[in-house]
């Protein structure tokens, strides 16, 4: 398949890695001058599950995408979902009636953005449980497992849904064609909505969020939050099943690990993406009349602690 | 008169030393032995406006209670909010029928806890802007101006208020008969809901709040909820006025200080008296029928970073 990936990080080198060696014409796009450089100059420079890999392909900045021959079937989306619009109207020249856009970001209302920029049956969502880093510019760390669920988000498109599983799953990348991926991506929202922004605010791993008396209170009271917002969006999210999930993390093998937000935001001092989490929940909360203070808060509380660490 | 002052912490020791030197008869009671033996061997050295100043008066530990006669007209309370029911208990064979109790203490609700001991129409409640800080045993730092504002709790004892007014007056207290002073007293626990708790959350002083885009929405929605509580206790806050007066710290004298809560659980590492100030507002609203979602999240996030930080 002709691919094109938007992004070259951790991410977006994992995908772009995995669907190349498998025989598939891709394409990078990314931001991020000396790492464009370090890609083209010598390939991706994997550390992949241990070992040294080089994979070559074409990369352009984003500045260059008049450069790029508007070919690709698929465009995969890895970007931060703060600039997922201005992304979208970078590349848009790539977008032609024979292009499907692929979302695998965390959080809420990407579909919203991605609208504006492709029709809705040629929309395809979805949720990874596939992890990377990056020590350098064109060095990816690839580590463990992963996987990943998809769907067409407009009635029409199964077909080339379904072509899309099969391409990523001959990548290795466990991909499946999952029958209500709005309910993975709202269920997997709660995941975040709760650990990330708690242990942000906290300044706490999952472990110690787990061990306060409130965590169970904030839990249930958060993911209430988001299945009052989500039934306004035909999902019916099993809330006891989602508080389960969440708190197996409190003593599961990842307990003592900070989640991402807290990475960016207390470590790297960087803004964070809590407006599609906690923020989306709060926005169509008022759209659909439905109060949501605890998200308002956390978002609020998130915002201003950005302002005080981000200079 | 006859006084006893209950914690001979910074502000027990201020009034203290202000009343004993205008020749009222003071005894005061503490929990902390190195401080009685302090005071005990050396009197109150204080540090008084940059000068030393050194009052001697009887001190006993809270243990040796049975040993003080029990004499005393008004008994002032400057312990812990935490550690107000508690001590009450411990003290309370001084508290006889011609026993009057003056609570300045931070925060609401502590009338509940009080009433458990007294009469109501032999407790006086106030609020003081009179600071103070101890350096040691024995060494408390009293600096700068401030006053007090105190009224009957109860429909009897005016008499007794206005005498204590006096008396603290007399000791250049700068003493107020309050008309309304359930109202100064929730006035202040808003200006205590905002900047303590978010100063603590934020881990910020009170200008760095004021600079978030978001400290208006703070303010405006923690008053609210103050407000419609403090509605059906009798109180009809002034929800603009309190606003500005909290806003005016943003950029004032103090803008650049750690609030009280701030420095106790941040830099301390001590329990916090959450539980009396939008804890208090939390549980008051559930007993009305009142939301205060806001109270309540705050609560629950200080009550969290607690036991991640007190150990």
């Amino acid at each position: 398949m002709n691919i094109t990936i938007v992004g070259a990080g951790g991410m977006g080198s994992r995908f772009a890695v995995m669907l190349k060696q498998a025989g598939n014409d891709v394409t990078l796009i990314d931001g991020w001058k000396d790492n464009v450089q370090a890609i083209r100059e010598h390939g991706i420079q994997a550390q992949y599950n241990g070992d040294p890999l080089v994979v070559k392909l074409p990369i352009y900045e984003l500045a260059e995408v008049d450069q790029i021959p508007a070919t690709s079937e698929l465009v995969i989306l890895f970007v931060k979902s703060n600039q997922l619009d201005q992304t979208c109207n970078q590349i848009k020249k790539l977008l032609t009636p024979n292009t499907y856009i692929l979302c695998l970001l965390n959080g809420l209302g990407h579909e919203e953005v991605l609208q504006k920029y492709i029709d809705t049956n040629r929309l395809l969502l979805g949720i990874t449980m596939w992890t990377a880093g990056m020590q350098g510019p064109g060095h990816p760390i690839l580590q463990g497992n992963g996987n990943i669920e998809l769907q067409n988000f407009g009635d029409q498109g199964e077909d080339f849904a379904q072509k899309v599983v099969q391409v990523m799953d001959d990548a290795g990348l466990n991909a499946v064609y999952s029958q209500n991926v709005k309910y993975s991506i709202w269920r997997k929202a709660c995941v975040n909505g709760t650990l990330n922004c708690l242990c942000s605010l906290l300044e706490c791993n999952m472990k110690q969020l787990g061990q306060t008396k409130e965590a169970p209170e904030f839990l249930k009271t958060i993911i209430a939050e988001f299945a009052a917002v989500a039934s306004h969006e035909g999902v019916d999210l099993d809330q006891k099943e989602v508080y389960q999930h969440i708190a197996e993390t409190f003593d599961g093998d990842i307990a003592e690990h900070y989640p991402s937000m807290y990475q960016d935001l207390v470590q790297n001092h960087r803004l964070t993406e809590i407006d599609y989490i906690n923020g989306a929940v709060w926005r169509k909360g008022q759209k659909y009349g439905v109060p949501t203070p605890y998200c308002q808060l956390i978002t609020q509380l998130i915002h201003a602690k950005e302002q005080i660490l981000c200079k």
